[in-house]
């Protein structure tokens, strides 16, 4: 594989998936969010070799919220150790993103870091003795040191969207202090949460913070490489929630989807990308975005199973 | 990595394992497998260029229980393509290997092919318009074509035993009938399902016949390197039951276990590697052959992961 | 109120009641009953002084299915005791008739005698050291001593018919089986309550047989007085499966339901009442016949609630 | 029955339950509530001609908490009518009292009136359009003149204990919002709710308070006679959140229960009955109020059931 057909699998991608009709429904429960044209497309990928390819509308930026876990997971993990997997569990679900059917069952430990519930709670991990607003200056500098991008922000108005609206986030969170699972206030610990979601990111920004998911020699090594493979580990098979099994199963790279319509992948040793549709499939994930890395990894070749 | 190495790390796992005193609990449910002596240790590896290396109790035949479903869903795929889906999902399911809770909320559908419930469909399929005597032996043919061995059988005494006690499994059966998803009458589907799990192999046999599960160059080539790749992602985020997510972040390897102790686990490109300790964790996968195969895969660095 | 009036009442209740074009639906899943005629409607009353009164099709027999598990209860009680208790709880379920998942959160050990789960297993406690032969003989003598009316008997056509494709109380008495909640092979108990269900009375009969639920002097005593007030309780709290809220809200009378579309209903010291009426409601209740009785406790003031 | 054997029984039962070791345990979720002493017994008759009976602590107040919800729903019927029951359901649920799952089954409609996310919908129905103040205002009115005492109050402390420790429902409340189910903010909500349910009042004001549920002739008329019938029926069927069925079964009359250790108990016609023990059984109602009410009713006779 050359780094020309990169860039003419990308062309082909943009050109077949501009045109694509059925491009699945932007999130509507967040108003911020709702008013996202569909109709944006972009991808972006960075080769092991620090090459660069983009298509589409990848100078334009869109609020990653759930892909903002992978790096409040790294960040934890980087506090934490492995005391963090005291108060949240490695398993997929079985159910959507937001479900609170578990944590009644399993006594307020979430199952993985990536359904909500999960993701609160490693923000309150983080949190611990520290204000909010230090909190997010630390794991924004995580992500501008990762993507080697200053510019990267948080959008207020998505936060202040997201805290009006949150009432489900707000359930689990107060469910979890029942259960002596959150050691912040809820209003704290979502707070720092929404805020995170907010951020905002362009494909080339976002395929440039996972360079360090690569486990690539030329790569920014910003945990270890054991750490590495934990966080692709979970990304296969908690990334996308209740798809999470249909996009390895398609794509079979590991991945981490957002509500906002952007995807990163990691093809471990070779590629991180970034895709973004604002339109999700059933199970919350971008419906063209999954489309489009599942073709890019047929046409590549790259796959983690073989 | 050099071959000798492989040896030498076989030996060590296998000196600390046996002496292991914490090693899970045999399961009980099946009569015949609950007189096996937890004592058994055994360890077998594939490499790609065909070298076989091996440690315990390697040419002790132990019954492989769900690792045959790796087989049945090979063989299932081969004869239905992507019909099989309609009948079967692709997500983990959150839940025991043999829980019946899922399949009242989504209507007689198991979530994947390696739960109890989804095993049974897949059997069914294959079985449609067979006798349950000639899909036995297509699959045991299935099965000693891969391992290269046809000394390969099929304990009676364990199909019989699980037949009389497998009153869970009946269970499964008639709901999914109810629910209009299995074509032959359950003491049928059933019949062929506790001979397939009865099967008897060697951690040696077993090495040699997850080879096509490599998409290895030298290695056999018995379904197409596309599904070979969704049989792994299978692997990965179903094949431990509500230990998938575990699995895969401690090893970092798609892998199958049956609750005779078994697991079959995939270096793809690299290694087919089998392990049986016959204690079994809470989850109830093998608890030391877990602990070997994660050892295994940190010592040779083998992760699909990065 | 004076008798003449019940006359009436149920003459005005049969004239709007057949006119009635929303029926509800007549349950499909048992062959045998999927063709009777929706358009059928009859009611009987017995009052505490021994005058009867009934309209509509009153003389024709019906399938009395699940009504059918008051007598097998009334039954148990009598040869076990409260060791049946042991076995099955007293609660409403808040699920379906033929929910499964309680039964897995909790052990094999059914809601209450009134869910198939639960009546399965009093089927299963009378049977013990019986043939269903004998089970079955002495269930029929039990109800037509209670009416007074050697007629009654069982429809084989129905009984062959449930068996045939009852795989979900199959899965349910193999799933309690597992859980060594039933004595009995499966086959053997459901034959017998299979038949315990095509049991055939017309509500003339079956108004009668329930006299001695009403612990009125002069009403045949087959159980003790507190018996009949726990029997009476259960058909209260538990009798229409996930109606028994509404059942006891709108008509303020304890009752048991089949999905034949028949009703036995108590008035506590004055009344057995019987309603038939083959279209059900959502809960598979009868829908006309809930109709008909909660008209009736209005006009006649009869409720045990003040 | 005449009325000076009452007073013996209760004499009988009093003396009796202070001597009993058994307790229950009494509620620690609620600071203020846990350090109540778990001696105290005190029980409160008042017959449909007025008499009063009372033994034990009947002269000290105790938190009322849940049996609030009778009063609020009556409040609730007067203001909404039927209205009330497209935001509540009337069905018993088979979980705890502050279980969430049914919620997210349910899309955010509780089952009854009497879980806490039921009452708490109630409470939210009543609210509308008022500050928090005037709807306590009137529910301290409604409980007053039911019970002709005008002392009776809300314990400010409880009411704060509750708001800083009631994180489980702040989940529901949050839950039922993000539904669509909640018409007010949950803070304002749950500070009416938390308020209700810290009314003290003793067995003896509690008593008289339920003497418009009796529907007995010189007994206060609150609310329409069919009206009475339907609390009453849902007290019988929703009463004792998952103990429903066995308080209906053992003691035959309707009630409602209290996390304080209180209980309300009717028998249409007849008697209004209070009974306090501060320590609770596995479902979280009073285990010698349970017992004491069942000794009752059957040295009385009084049951619905016949």
């Amino acid at each position: 594989m050359t780094d020309p057909d990169i860039a003419a699998i990308l062309d082909e991608i943009d050109s077949d998936q501009s045109a694509n009709e059925d491009r699945g429904k932007v999130a509507d429960y967040i108003p911020e969010l709702a008013t996202v044209n569909p109709a944006h497309f972009a991808m972006s990928v960075v080769l092991a070799n620090g090459q660069q390819f983009s298509t589409g509308d990848a100078s334009l930026p869109f609020s990653i919220q759930s892909v903002s876990k992978v790096f409040t997971l790294a960040l934890a993990l980087g506090r934490l150790g492995d005391r963090l997997w005291d108060r949240v569990g490695r398993e997929p679900s079985g159910l959507a993103f937001n479900s609170i059917l578990q944590l009644e069952h399993e006594q307020g430990i979430p199952r993985n870091p990536f359904v909500n519930a999960g993701a609160i709670v490693v923000t309150d991990a983080i949190l611990a003795g520290h204000a909010p607003r230090e909190m997010l200056g630390e794991l924004l500098l995580f992500i501008r040191t990762a993507a080697g991008d200053d510019a990267i922000h948080i959008n207020e108005n998505v936060a202040r969207s997201e805290t009006e609206t949150g009432h489900r986030n707000f359930a689990l969170a107060h469910f979890m202090r029942a259960h002596g699972n959150l050691l912040n206030p809820p209003e704290l610990t979502l707070g720092a949460y929404f805020h995170q979601c907010a951020v905002e990111m362009t494909t080339e920004q976002l395929a440039l913070a996972g360079r360090f998911l690569m486990n690539a020699p030329d790569m920014p090594r910003l945990v270890s490489r054991e750490r590495v493979r934990r966080i692709n580990a979970l990304m296969m098979t908690c990334g996308h929630y209740d798809g999470s099994g249909d996009f390895a199963f398609r794509v079979g790279l590991p991945g981490k989807s957002g509500v906002g319509g952007g995807i990163l992948v990691i093809a471990p040793g070779r590629a991180s990308i970034a895709v973004w549709s604002p339109g999700l499939n059933a199970q919350g994930n971008s419906k063209l975005g999954t489309e489009a890395v599942e073709r890019l990894a047929r046409r590549t070749g790259w796959s983690v199973f073989g």
